[in-house]
């Protein structure tokens, strides 16, 4: 089964868009936790047990692993989720992008090493450095559009002139032309998704135009701010489907007592019931 | 001393622009090397200890040490270069970029976990995921501008509409927009670098042309197969200073055989001093 078709059975079964992002900052950890061997495994693992009944996917930021050298503990995550939540697929955050033989390498740490079931990538430098991964046709490649962070409008909405894949007017912005890119060029294996902020609704109703029914994973609530409303309702597909809502620190930083797992469950619970009302 | 001061002086202490890239394929190492216990630091070491005389920066290629587990070999191999051979600087080739908060994990990485002297990234989210890299004032970020990869052109060179700062016309190619914003915006430290392919010197050229002193890590020559001379002639700036010319398949593959190291060397001696003709 394909990396969507895992995803959407997830939703079904536990009526839910929502993906939990374990981004581990261990200073943020109770005392109990930091004291513990692993304890970046143990954070997660009690996360995990905490909200798998809630959630369609995780996604770990590969960045907090590699900032304290816990390679040995992202991948202890995953093979925790793929033993004891088969049902729920994991996507690898690392925002990978590089010539393709490089590409092929970072693939290769993605969907081999780690087993991820999908992994985010960046399209600067084109379609021979997304290839390497969307060709593991059963996994998910998901590539950054417009994403959430303040800086993005910068590069992301600069104007581009019309090609003769812009239909209306003569000038789409960047990130325009790369959710068409990834329509029409990028996704024969129908496994590429994309990065969609939700921190501006009006570009994910515009980048929903030009998908169709592609799936998105949509960061930017909680957090960084976004509004539940007008996010699901600009992003859902016409068949109410295709968006895959992940929330981080908002979750798992819920409280930073004993209590967290219980919390982020609280928070886990609060967050997917919001997103239900508007689907 | 800051990153580009010390390439400067390893450029002048060696007479040499080179970089050698440290791409480390475990299946293309000598049997002799495959049997170590340590086999990607034995080989890097030994590559190293080879040409150590003939450049002026080494640049390890992140997603090798990524795809097998090799993190540890990485640290040791940036390790050796720093207690070894203290005057050589070593960009990480790790092409990240991430929201603020998450760049800041990808610089805590680059900078403090392996202590590399600069580190490549992304411009694709903006200023906000460049920052966290560029405010260590002494360590270099190599910005990817225009790339060699042959899926670039139909993303960096999109014609993006005139804006204030664009002299020539009314549009401009997206890494020239790039190269701009490099320049003129994120460059408060001084310690922003380009990543410009050798595979088309006119591009070259233009950014030479945009940026007026910065350096550019050129990567293209060699295994991708860009042209030595119009490279050097179009990159150098007015001091005849600011490229830095990577070649990584070229050199340390130069032989499959246990004279690797030598071979090496050898092909370090002749792509230094083919450059060096057109200085």
């Amino acid at each position: 089964m394909g990396f969507l078709d895992r995803v959407q059975a997830a939703m079904e079964k536990n009526n839910s868009l929502l993906c939990v992002g374990l981004d581990p900052s261990p200073e943020r950890f109770p005392a109990s936790i930091q004291a513990m061997e692993k304890p970046i495994f143990e954070f997660n693992k009690a996360i995990i047990d905490a909200t798998a009944d809630l959630v369609c996917s995780y996604k770990p930021q590969a960045a907090y692993y590699h900032a304290c050298g816990a390679e040995d503990q992202l991948a202890m995550t995953i093979d925790y989720i793929r033993t004891q939540y088969p049902d729920i697929p994991v996507i690898l955050d690392s925002k990978r992008g590089d010539i393709g033989s490089t590409a092929s390498q970072y693939a290769i740490e993605a969907f081999e090493r780690y087993q991820a079931d999908a992994v985010t990538v960046n399209p600067y430098m084109g379609i021979d450095t997304i290839e390497p991964f969307s060709s593991y046709a059963d996994k998910g490649t998901v590539v950054l559009c417009r994403t959430s962070n303040p800086g993005a409008a910068a590069i992301q909405n600069l104007l581009v002139q019309q090609d003769s894949s812009v239909e209306n007017g003569n000038t789409a912005m960047l990130y325009e032309v790369i959710a068409r890119m990834c329509k029409e060029q990028w996704n024969g294996n129908n496994n590429i998704l994309l990065v969609v902020g939700a921190t501006n609704p009006t570009e994910l109703k515009r980048i929903r135009e030009i998908t169709g029914d592609m799936t998105f994973l949509v960061p930017g609530l909680g957090a960084q701010g976004g509004d539940v409303e007008a996010t699901v309702k600009n992003g859902l597909n016409s068949e109410g489907k295709g968006i895959i809502v992940n929330s981080s620190r908002g979750i798992i930083y819920a409280s930073g007592g004993d209590d967290f797992a219980e919390a982020a469950r609280n928070a886990a619970v609060k967050l997917r019931d919001q997103v239900n009302l508007y689907r």
